[in-house]
């Protein structure tokens, strides 16, 4: 649903309460006051067969009959026009000949037609308020599938239904029946819980955040998360996009959406209850190690969203973001009243990662200059316990003018001397007059309050604790700093595409879902992947003739349908060295494994090239029931099977972010080269993750995957140390790079 | 200094105010206000030459003066008693013969010779409130030692200087120049900062926290937070201590006060400054990873104490803490009247590790009874948007009965017909007749305000957003969890104290602080760890002659005064077999080293015993400037270097925190036997780590140790599968378990 699809729902010329009530307490009541008192200057047509005038408005028995009324008005056309004279539809009265917008607040059951009513009357829009749809189970979501179909057949925008409704500050519209409306101002909100909203209205009334749009996007039968994005991304009423989050709608369509957003302006995210997949048995490592809370944040970073922690942060980060503005540098100046605090504030700043500035001696000479000779005038500034508030005013003048302060944090204590009033009038002044965001915290309880409504008042956000302000600034300065950053394109490789999907229809006519053995490498060797030599032996001659075949040493693998991790059933030997060896490693491993799984068929025996010399890691993907094939990077072994030391994106991905993964994992510099060793060959492992990316993106089937291990060879050509002792260089030891898939496995949908 | 010496601090019969002063600005102004103020009922003599009366009490030009008015008046004698009749002093009115207290606030160069005037008429004890002593440099530091010591000579108690003072509640004791009194209740409170005093006054004025002591400990000259802690652990009116710490006086003395006081009651604690110990340069692994937040926080946490990990969890923990008391169970229940909420918090359970209770099916049935059936009845219980107070009334009831329910989160989302006040009212009657703790969390801002005032004046505590609440609750039941279990005793090994004793002087003769090659692990030796044989040797026939002795294969290293890292210099050589290999390893070692470090003399190359089938992990020990001897474990190599996955102690420790250290760390799993190993010997590590726990407490002049590997067999008896291959066991290999001091450095004093 485009941008203009949004119209009619956030600026209608007319709009229909579709069960319009005389009752005080009745939604239908309370819609059509909201819509009255909040100053919506188009028609207002409540549709009530059982009343005359509501509130003073005319009433009519049906949506049709409201319709009529318009037309035979004759009073102009059309949606009003957004902003042509910069004031929104102030300037003259907007009127339409056809209902914008009706908001519908009936009985469930009722809803279906009523829709249907609506679109045969021309309605454009519709805000369904009631619920009992698909929440409420199986008969709610059959009644949900006729609303949507009826919306669709007349190709109406939908809200709802199960929601609160809209505000849009510009257009005066209050299609809510919630308790209050906010101010107006640049903040942007959708949430998904209508409570969620009240408890925002109410917050945003005691703390004067302003908002354009405010919408409860309830089932998101219609307009969802990604909509709405694409909506406010260009609307210059929005400069702030904040959303309540449980699930999204299409994952990979809201990945575009926000990362699209992002580049225009700051996008909170607040996401409740951590995905279910993760508590799905699973039976590889990137299956039970993905769906977590970090594998969500990971994607959502990927957009350069800001991904609250909890409630707190996100009210925070709103706050701070909608009246503070983003920091346009990297360091935070603190100033302060009070040593302990500053203290404080500075640990914070360590934990957040938001770096303190470094005074230019330019600045310090100045702070020495006014302040008293025990004022500390690096950063922290303590200005000391006297301070007054041309103290605080005088600091924060010198220290804005600093080139290496992106933000300031100014702490105040109410100590004995402490003019909190005259203080914050300062604080209000200074960050009136500057573009550097200030956030302040008036530490205290009952004195503080008249200096924190100042504050507010002058669009000075106060956190009540150093921490907090440390945080939002921190995460504002984050986005700041990479808003800008240019979002590579997947790069797209050569592959044998068909070769994949002969396989899979293949693998789904012989009804074995889990591919494995050589049969899985074929997969990988379609998109690029180098894999070793190898052939499927069913005798041990045959074994030994492969393996002379490849040259020795060799590997050798148990392959049995539906063996996920062979080396629990003894079924892998490397090593192997000249053809007595492999026979015997053949009876030893067809021993092992007739002896672990009595009931199940070796299908053979696989002999593979030994890829000698590398370090083993693994690249995997799981299909997250909302965001898409997840991939997930991380070293072989306990790296990531007992620490859990692994990296997650979305895939598709680009290069810049394949690399990303490979550097953020704790162990990382185990690759590197760390400890003497040489680097391994990373643009590899970049390759390799990409031509992931591709395959899972190209195959949506894939349900999970894991190359484990992928040996990744040294980068640059060299012969290791321990070589010499072997006597000369063996097959496949390092020669300039690259990475192989010694073995897989892969699980695809029926 | 003893609990009974701070009873003229906190219950004094009179009180002197030096410096008192008529200006209403100046401290002693203020002061001698709040003392009469605060309702004191003891003498209050104003000291000050040049006035008579200052807010209508009389002037005495000199202490002694004052004194001598008391002794006059033969006006009873003595302290106040305490509470012999329940309710402190305020029975009768309580006089003293002589001072009891005198408040000092007078410019710091004239505190010296007052305190000895203090000293000389009698006074008991003395607050320092004037600043200009050690904070301002080194005059002020020879200043403060002159007050110590006039202190010291006339055997009186000492708070401050540069601090705000005390309040006591039960004596109506305002001491300080703060803003305002707290209200009386259970809250100890100790501050290493005045600002942050002032700050939770101020907040506790709004959120009518009460206090029965509140102490701002100034630069700790003479009463500090051990003495604080002895006092409050037996004091009957204290039920919860809080502590806000910069650095502590003597760590060794509040590590084991913290742990008395936390076997009667809550401690929380807000620690502000990481500590030097990590920023400064630390050429060992444990002095580099010690000293970090991670390492005080382990320390802490050894005493049951709690440690906030930033101001709001401190101001929250206290709130909780002094107005619900304690959970006697795990498991929270969760109710609200928003779903979104709701999930949010559940999310927050799951990250603070607050397991939710799993009610009772009497629980289920008789909510599902109550409720209506679009409810959910399971935790969290979802009691509807449109959910009265009744509701929430019923169903708190329910709950607490279920006696898997150890406390209660109640969410109250303002939606439109929430009636907001009468839930307060009913969670505040609900929390009145319960033992369950309950925290509320009314989300938003301007219309549940009223009900917030409700919640604070009924004593419970409300936190804006849930995952506040939560935090507080989960450290809360972590403790109430873990406070009547024992501490364990160190075990005290046999050792030879004198042989290290020996050592130490030899190399403090010798100048060299670095102890490394087998010297040191003659100490390790005298301390009861096995190390394997090994002699030094100077010429590589002496080395092959050595290792003939010792039995192939062995292991070179070279020794040389002040190397630490021997492998950085290609110093160390494995697996060597052979008197030919050990003469040319000689040779290479000696090349390598004079290559690496061509103005070091190498003492020597040092051939020991090779002791295989070992995993190795490192024990490390690093001085705490504050909290003493720290203990540091992790596996060795990478897990240490590039993982951190360490785990710290304060020494000494019982063997239950020894292997608590141990058990604790991410890759505990790699000892415990994962993939098939057999498990290592967790035994000799604890071992180990007691030992050398008592090296470092019976040798103050440890700066740092590493134990680099510690060489861990495998738990039982037994042949590992590769040895078949090398043929038949060799000495030193797996049986029945041990540990083996391979390598270590120790750094002493001068």
């Amino acid at each position: 649903m485009g941008g203009g699809r949004l119209t009619p729902l956030f600026f209608p010329g007319s709009v229909a309460v579709v069960g319009a009530s005389r009752e005080p307490n009745k939604v239908g009541h309370v819609i059509l006051a909201n819509l009255k008192d909040g100053g919506f200057r188009g028609s207002i047509l409540p549709v009530n067969p059982h009343a005359r005038r509501i509130l003073g408005l005319k009433c009519y028995p049906t949506v049709a009959a409201a319709a009529r009324s318009l037309g035979s008005n004759g009073k102009g056309s059309g949606v009003q026009s957004r902003r042509s004279d910069g004031s929104g539809a102030a300037g003259g009265t907007p009127h339409s000949d056809r209902i914008d917008l009706a908001v519908i607040a009936l009985p469930a059951a009722l809803v279906p037609d009523v829709i249907e009513d609506c679109g045969r009357a021309g309605v454009r829009a519709v805000i369904v308020i009631s619920s009992g749809f698909r929440e409420t189970g199986k008969e709610g979501m059959l009644l949900e599938k006729k609303l949507t179909a009826a919306v669709r057949r007349h190709s109406m925008a939908l809200l709802g239904p199960n929601c609160l409704g809209l505000i849009c500050s510009e257009s005066h519209l209050n299609a809510t029946f919630a308790r209050s409306m906010p101010a107006p101002g640049g903040v942007a909100l959708m949430s998904q819980s209508g409570a969620l909203c009240t408890s925002i209205l109410d917050w945003s009334a005691r703390e004067l955040v302003g908002f354009s749009r405010f919408v409860s996007m309830g089932n998101k039968a219609g307009v969802d998360e990604s909509d709405l994005l694409r909506g406010w991304r260009t609307d210059r009423d929005v400069t702030v996009v904040a959303a309540y989050l449980e699930q999204v709608s299409d994952g990979q369509r809201f990945l575009r959406e926000a990362r699209l957003t992002t580049r225009k302006k700051p996008f909170i995210i607040l996401k409740a209850g951590v995905t279910d997949a993760g508590a799905r048995a699973s039976s590889s490592h990137t299956g039970s190690l993905a769906g977590s809370e970090k594998a969500y944040r990971a994607a959502v970073l990927q957009t350069n969203a800001i991904m609250a922690a909890n409630m707190e942060e996100f009210f925070d980060l709103v706050n701070l973001a909608a009246r503070q503005g983003l920091p346009r540098r990297q360091g935070v100046a603190i100033v302060t009243n009070a040593g302990g605090p500053g203290i404080l504030a500075a640990d914070a700043c360590e934990k957040a990662g938001l770096a303190p500035a470094s005074f230019f001696g330019k600045t310090i000479n100045r702070l020495r200059a006014v302040l008293p000779s025990a004022a500390g005038i690096y950063n922290p500034v303590d200005l000391m316990g006297d301070a007054g508030a041309d103290r605080f005013r005088e600091a924060l003048g010198i220290i804005a003018a600093d080139r290496n302060v992106g933000s300031i944090v100014v702490l105040v204590s109410p100590q004995a001397v402490t003019d909190i009033e005259g203080t914050a009038v300062a604080i209000v002044e200074h960050a009136g007059a500057s573009d550097i965001p200030v956030a302040a915290c008036f530490l205290g309880g009952r004195d503080i309050e008249a200096g924190v409504e100042i504050l507010r008042r002058g669009g000075v956000p106060d956190f009540p604790f150093p921490e907090r302000a440390v945080k939002s600034l921190a995460a504002l300065t984050w986005y700041a700093g990479r808003r800008h950053d240019k979002f590579d394109k997947p790069r797209s490789y050569r592959v044998n595409r068909g070769k994949v999907r002969r396989i899979f229809d293949r693998a789904r006519r012989d009804g074995d879902l889990k591919l494995g053995g050589l049969q899985v490498l074929e997969v990988f060797q379609a998109y690029g992947f180098k894999v070793p030599r190898g052939l499927l032996a069913h005798t041990p001659e045959e074994a030994a003739a492969i393996a002379a075949d490849i040259g020795f040493p060799v590997v050798m693998k148990a392959v049995s349908p539906g063996l996920l991790h062979k080396t629990d059933v003894g079924g892998v030997l490397t090593d192997i060295d000249g053809a007595a060896a492999v026979r015997r490693g053949y009876e030893e491993i067809a021993a092992s494994f007739k002896a672990h799984m009595p009931d199940a068929l070796l299908s053979g025996i696989a002999v593979q090239e030994q890829v000698d010399g590398t370090r083993e890691v693994i690249i995997g993907s799981a299909r997250d029931p909302q965001l898409g094939p997840m991939l997930m990077f991380g070293l072989g072994g306990i790296y990531v099977e007992i620490l859990k030391d692994v990296s997650f994106r979305i895939a598709p991905i680009a290069p810049a972010e394949a690399r990303a993964m490979i550097t953020e994992i704790r162990s990382f510099s185990l690759l590197s080269g760390s400890r003497g060793e040489r680097p391994a060959d990373i643009d590899a492992i970049v390759d390799a993750l990409g031509r992931c990316s591709q395959l899972v993106t190209d195959f949506p089937e894939i349900v999970e995957l894991d190359i484990n291990p992928l040996l990744v060879k040294e980068k640059r050509s060299g012969v290791k140390r321990g070589d010499v002792k072997g006597g000369g260089l063996r097959r496949g030891d390092v020669k300039g790079g690259g990475a192989w898939v010694a073995d897989a496995r892969l699980v695809i949908n029926p």
